[in-house]
């Protein structure tokens, strides 16, 4: 399939509707002043080929998509016993966010909630104390994303430094957790990780081949023979893509689009088509759900376009 | 694949186990008397192949395995006005059923939890009452499931007496959703319906074929060039099995399996792969989620022994 | 104190007010036709001293007013038995109010939410049928109310139908109980006592004196020597009305008036300084809260002009 | 009545049973270790008697106690303008707390659940620097109790320091109501006048002199002409005492015992009959509600033997 007219056709359909819609994040200076005419979209083969469009080169806080990463990474580092602190159940509505951290006794629902994705960052940061403390689990993150890029990735200190400024959402779900005994580390040590991770930026291009793994069963997209996720791993991360990867949205996404996917609030989504390819897709205005509402009708068109789908 | 040897080794791996765990449906006593050492399991392939193995010619209560047939009904009869009353989210857990449902004003999450199989009857019987009241929603739930299986299907009238008896928890669901406005039907007309699909009576094989729609882009599994729903129906109603189908277990099923499935508290579980094949396997102990604890473990070892799963 | 002159003077300051604002009860047809411009106050001294003005001798729809007399009634038969089904606890927010019935599996948090008279409803229920049979509850309650209005008070049959025909949301929560085993009767006959509870007709008059036993350690309004309730009773119900009997408004009512006070949709508020005098007003238009707007405020100016207030 | 005696007669009654039930608070060291075998109680009548038993002069940690005074300096200096951010209703069960506060956009039921008594705090601080930054809330509350006791009161260290340590939970109800924009200065300047208030030491011959305004309409015990509160303010804080001042006990106290009261984790209780007498209770092992075992023992003695009820 000539994937690169794909991804040219679609930004070309979208291109009108850029502006008309949906509402750029605003909780923090730093996303508010983002220009919403922006649109992105790129993908990676398990073959290793790749192909782009639109805005994919320029870089965007990449927000929740790191709970993926981070998820990554705390898989391969502590196993199944992962598991023993975070569930991996869709959490109903938002509002019910607080409920059921309270009813499930700190226990947060799955790892791509706010709360779930604090709790794989304080494992992360048990993880370093562990080795003695050399390095950090901030360090770590960025080692992760960088090595499946091929070049070197950084936080955006200012968003981190805004985040953690006016982040009382979080701040309190660390503490409420940490009231339940369920964080191990100094909720100050666990946010500051978290903080950091929302704010790495990445354009689309590196969103597609850094997530490349998810595609083909966990397989490293430069460094053969390297796995960074078993091919069991590989399945159950895009499982939870796909209950759990778009907020109070993803069974509308799966009714929708039938890709795992997961989005952030800085306007980016990456999907992944199995035994495939990934696909990352950048607009900065969301809608209701928090979502990219033009990233979302990209994904629809390449899903119409390409029958890729996993159902 | 030689998918009879495949379910032949799965029944003789689980037999040993049978008895061992999990409880029997206690709630209305035709269910209760069911024999726990049971184990049936059954495919149909896009193909029209078919395999079966153990106790998989022995009726049971689909109970909310009926639940798939309904929204495929509605689905054939309303489109995308279905979509009005009912949801496509995860209800998270069971515990939040009735605040979700006070919060989003009688309007259920998904098609799949009671509150939402109690509002698609109430299409269904709105749908007949269109018609000029000729004819029941009964009668044509029975009619789609008989010609999907190629044979009469009926109802198991004392459990269908039995669920109306005892229902105190469905009855105040319909009158709580009727509160809202949000039933156009008499409650008792609805319930009526909703009691009797849930007694219907089938066994692994007829539910194999009867759901193999599913696994092959909505083509009747017998009549050629005949339809049950279109291509896009049946991917959305795979996706909702996938994302809402095993009450508050299906991120766990997702994480785990991998595949588009329905269960009942008879049971029963069908399972999609699409492209290629639909399962229906049956034990009747329950584990705490309420679903087969053997036919889980089935639909675990096929996966692994045949590597098929959408993720 | 001139009462006669004080209730003539609330009225007078009132009635320029009648009609501006709030809105009658409207769920049930024979409620929504009420004029909403009518105010009636009248008082019982524990001397036995009367006083009226305005509409006093009008009838009204007690509606939730009637839950005094029906858990007088349930004191009197069952003692302190009656608290294992039922709590003595505000309910927070109308919003909390089926997950709280679904956290405390089924008991009701106090005798004063509609759960909660539907679980008196079921004690007195099952408390005829322990003496073989004879007569019914509903019986049982006008038996009481007209004693101790000392002339017979009846049913509006029409109403009763009426809540009957729409209760949905009364059914619902009847259901709700059962499915936890909380009702022992059948919920049809349960919920026929409390829709005919809630359809007793009367006017201020027959209230203030009905409930003036509870200005006075229980001491029946005419029968010497006769007791309705001890006094450890009697003031565990002005208790209870203080803490749960004005729906979500209660702590406002204590907070502004400081009077154990009981309100019903129908317009009606029963009010009680104990050791003093027993108060009853009636205005049909409702604030937001559900609870009388006129009435409301001429009990504030009562406690303003009197001086009378528990705290 | 010969107060001294009944006091006196209450502490032999309950003696025997010191150390029999009940658990000491142990969230913080410094309360964990009390001794559970002690037990005091005073009086303080509006015509300046005074009576004490037991262990009426040792200091304890007041802890929610302060609320009452916290909140009487935020209704000086506020007036109606206080209720703008906070309600005044009964919070149902402490298991609703966090949802409630989230359905209610951040503003907590009533000033003295925790949530609401970080509210008052607030509006203390903001008062503080409306003045130019003058003195301190924590000052300003330190000298309230400090005149009204007539001798000076002060914080302890330690427990103040360990509050600040591990109160993980008020750290999040503090951060989630900032997050709704609910709280106007910093999270830390709250939270240290949050936590210095609860680590107040008294005894309850101070606290039922304190408190002795509450049952004389507001007059300062001392300062002859003197107002604390007005006799309406007065009014208030003891019908928001009865509404909400004993946890999810609220409405069995009221039942129970039929005075406005508040406890606190460290033991102690404050109780009002108006127009009579403030009483001090105190016994540091807590019933499952979290109110002192034997305080409430004492008070139900003190209403049996003397009668006064509000009631």
């Amino acid at each position: 399939m000539n994937y690169q007219a794909v991804l040219e056709d679609i930004v070309t359909t979208l291109r009108p509707f850029l502006g008309a819609d949906g509402k750029v994040a605003s909780y923090i200076p730093a996303l508010a002043c983002i220009d919403p005419k922006q649109l992105g979209i790129a993908l990676h083969t398990c073959n290793g080929e790749e192909a782009a469009a639109g805005d994919s080169a320029t870089p965007f806080s990449i927000q929740s998509l790191s709970k993926v990463f981070t998820l990554t990474l705390a898989m391969q580092r502590l196993g199944d016993a992962l598991w023993e602190r975070i569930g991996r159940e869709p959490s109903g509505s938002a509002f019910n966010s607080l409920v059921q951290l309270e009813n499930e006794q700190g226990k947060p629902r799955n790892p791509f909630i706010n709360a779930g994705a604090i709790a794989v960052a304080d494992r992360l940061v048990s993880h370093v104390q562990g080795k003695g403390n050399r390095g950090s689990a901030k360090a770590d993150i960025l080692a992760l994303v960088s090595s499946l890029c091929g070049e070197p990735i950084e936080f955006d200190a200012e968003v981190a430094a805004s985040e953690a400024a006016t982040g009382y959402r979080n701040i309190a779900l660390a503490n409420f957790m940490k009231s339940f005994g369920k964080l191990d580390n100094d909720v100050e040590a666990v946010l500051d990780t978290y903080f950091h991770q929302c704010a790495i930026r990445m354009n689309c291009q590196q969103l597609a081949r850094a997530a490349g793994f998810l595609c083909c069963d966990g397989a490293h997209p430069f460094e053969q023979d390297s796995e960074v996720t078993n091919e069991r791993q590989t399945r159950r991360i895009n499982a939870l893509m796909l209950t759990c990867g778009t907020y109070d949205a993803a069974g509308d996404v799966a009714f929708n689009i039938g890709l795992p996917c997961k989005s952030g609030v800085g306007g980016g989504i990456v999907a992944v088509v199995p035994d495939r390819l990934t696909l990352a897709v950048w607009s900065p205005a969301l809608d209701a759900t928090g979502n990219s509402l033009l990233g979302m009708k990209a994904l629809e068109l390449f899903v119409a376009k390409t029958g890729l789908s996993v159902f």
